[in-house]
């Protein structure tokens, strides 16, 4: 990994490499690190220096990820963090998903945040079994004692007022509002509602519950996760080392990658349209996306632009979709950009059985999921992005009268997305 | 009660006249209050004015006054809130003493309160006890209806997390910043730990579940009665009314009457030691006593000044002693002040069979409650404020063989305090 490619990373390789050849078994842990803290990198303390404390540990460390579980597809940008969790599990290390059922059944007591629902038991459940499963291609859910799933209603529905002055008692309101967001608001006299400041109590406490040894987070996290430190201190406990993960650019190489953004590439995507997509990463991103994304060694990269993009597009596919599945895709796409879709074996099929004949184009192209909608089929249609066995289909209204009429054929939205409509 | 006599009250005379007679029957209820809020004098409306809700009412009223249960001997600085309690009772409604045990059990979360220190559950009830004792004179024990003693653990302790971010969720950071106080803190950046945020909400939502239609307090008591008003309105309930009544001024008729300042009379005091003290208040703050210790008509009171002392003084101590005990102590501080002590028929008796002879004079001033100490009795002793039937007595050491040597004389210390030892 070279310098240039985590300008802003908290690790010192000048104080890593003066451990020598222990380091190279943890090589793992700093690739696309953003920060560990604390990071004493010379110190062979195990409180102060996570190399140490991995290497001197003689017990699984209990690796910590909060997830929020509101429901929603699991993108390429979520993953690197998840990767993490997996190099801990290869490690020996136990992954905790911790689920923040507690927050999200209260919803916003305020009622005010769109953003912040109130969710039901059931649906708390529901989403995080739906995020839970996108994740079984990242993470190890096999090796006994490499994977705990925990929801902190477990303990933060226990605590009582007694417990929670407690817990307020160790922190100040200066150290608060000195939290970025709480300090912008406060000066702009946003209002900030006290139960905020339990937020990031309550999640330190969560550190406590589970007795982390590590927490990852995003760079947003860094005093969320400092609070845990001090909480478990507070409790007696070692504290926690702070993990943060940067965050992946999109497909357009400049954004982060979010859905809303469109730039994103979702883990249950058919392999082909993962591949298209990622076969087209920009140049200036497809560094950083080999390191996040990948285990290979960066300085063995293509320096074919072109190449390096098509290696990236096919490793990524074989970890979600199998090699076989991820070299069919290749081929695919090869043959695609070559004009002949029809020809791409790896398309995912439809089966027409699921539609009521007759049946209107923009319902064909919801009900088949290449768009999320039938108002978002019409206006594909009539931009000219719908193509059936290749041919531009521009009829809004076109009606097909019986399977007969599609089966077996390929039909597209855009460059990316294909289905094969079988019976 | 004269206009002068109240300069800082926010109840408008003006206003309130404009009802006419109906309005008698509500004196006691501005005599000696400093504001009273929501008052909107003008208003029928039994939300926005408190005569309004006490003429409207079908039910008692709910009057709450909170008490720390740290234990202590009260005062008469403390009696005045208690004085305007029963004036609720006498008019029909229910005086709820709020024990603040909760907050007592905890102790300051921090531990670096000198102040709030963690009391047992025993020491809360005993403190309790002892407390509400004193208040016997006071408050209408016996009327069935007109009192109610609570403990807020009764409700602080089953509040769970959820109701806790729902009470913060009632506030901002900036609401809770500008309390009194906390401002200054602030301000010079003295750290405020989160927790104490949490005590005015507390405070609160014991008025929500005491259903409160009135809370008592002193000056320093707007913020914290202004945020019950808002839990109860956040919790349905018609919000109570604030009623603050102000400070007494001690002996010295110039700073608050305390306990450390020694300038107070304590309502367990003997009739003679209260009567001695009262008659000797400053001119400055003789009205200020009638109105906030006694229910003498304030136009009607006596034009000399030395005679205005003794009707106080009588008039309180009746309160608590009854009129013929004051009547003695009045005619004995007569006798002591023409310098025949011993005459005096209500100096307390002390029995000396609670000594163990041969006994030093300090230890006897200290064991018949005449010093705190017996190092407080030497002191006495050696500054010459000690005398034995009218007679100074100066010898620290001096020794008494039998109970013989004291039966029947009069013992004194400084003008006020005396005993008579019996057998």
């Amino acid at each position: 990994m070279s310098e240039t490619s985590l300008p802003k990373t908290g690790l010192s390789k000048t104080g890593l490499s003066k451990t020598g050849s222990v380091l190279s078994s943890v090589d793992w842990l700093e690739r696309g690190t953003i920060d560990i803290f604390p990071n004493q990198v010379e110190s062979q303390d195990p409180s102060e220096n996570l190399v140490a404390r991995l290497q001197q540990t003689d017990r699984p460390l209990r690796i910590k990820f909060g997830i929020d579980p509101t429901g929603s597809e699991i993108h390429l940008g979520h993953s690197i963090v998840y990767r993490k969790l997996r190099a801990f599990q290869d490690a020996g290390h136990t992954a905790i998903l911790l689920i923040g059922d507690f927050t999200a059944r209260i919803g916003d007591p305020t009622g005010k945040s769109e953003v912040r629902k109130q969710l039901t038991e059931a649906d708390v459940k529901r989403n995080a079994e739906t995020y839970i499963e996108q994740l079984r291609p990242i993470l190890d859910f096999d090796t006994p004692g490499r994977l705990e799933i925990r929801y902190n209603s477990e303990w933060l529905s226990q605590l009582d007022l007694a417990q929670i002055l407690s817990l307020l008692s160790t922190m100040t309101v200066g150290q608060m509002l000195a939290k970025e967001g709480f300090a912008e608001r406060y000066k702009k006299e946003t209002p900030i509602y006290l139960h905020e400041f339990l937020y990031p109590l309550m999640q330190g406490y969560d550190s406590v519950a589970l007795a982390a040894d590590v927490e990852l987070g995003g760079t947003d996290q860094k005093f969320n996760l400092a609070v845990g430190r001090d909480l478990q201190r507070h409790f007696g406990q070692r504290p926690q080392f702070g993990l943060l993960m940067p965050i992946l650019p999109g497909l357009d190489g400049v954004q982060k990658m979010s859905k809303s953004l469109g730039n994103y590439v979702g883990l249950t995507e058919d392999a082909l349209a993962m591949y298209s997509k990622l076969q087209k990463v920009p140049d200036v991103a497809v560094k950083q996306y080999f390191e996040l994304l990948t285990n290979l060694p960066l300085d063995q990269l293509p320096t074919d632009a072109r190449e390096a993009q098509k290696l990236l597009a096919l490793e990524v596919v074989s970890q979600y979709h199998g090699r076989e599945a991820a070299l069919q895709a290749q081929q695919d796409a090869e043959t695609i950009l070559g004009g002949a879709s029809d020809q791409a074996k790896s398309v995912p099929e439809f089966s027409l059985s699921a539609i009521e004949f007759p049946a209107k184009l923009f319902y064909v192209l919801s009900a088949c999921g290449l768009c999320d909608s039938s108002s978002e089929a019409r206006r594909q249609i009539q931009g000219g992005a719908v193509k059936l066995e290749g041919q531009r289909v521009d009829g809004v209204d076109q009606t097909f009268a019986s399977a007969a009429d599609l089966s077996g054929k390929v039909i597209q939205v855009g460059k990316r997305k294909f289905r094969r409509l079988i019976d």
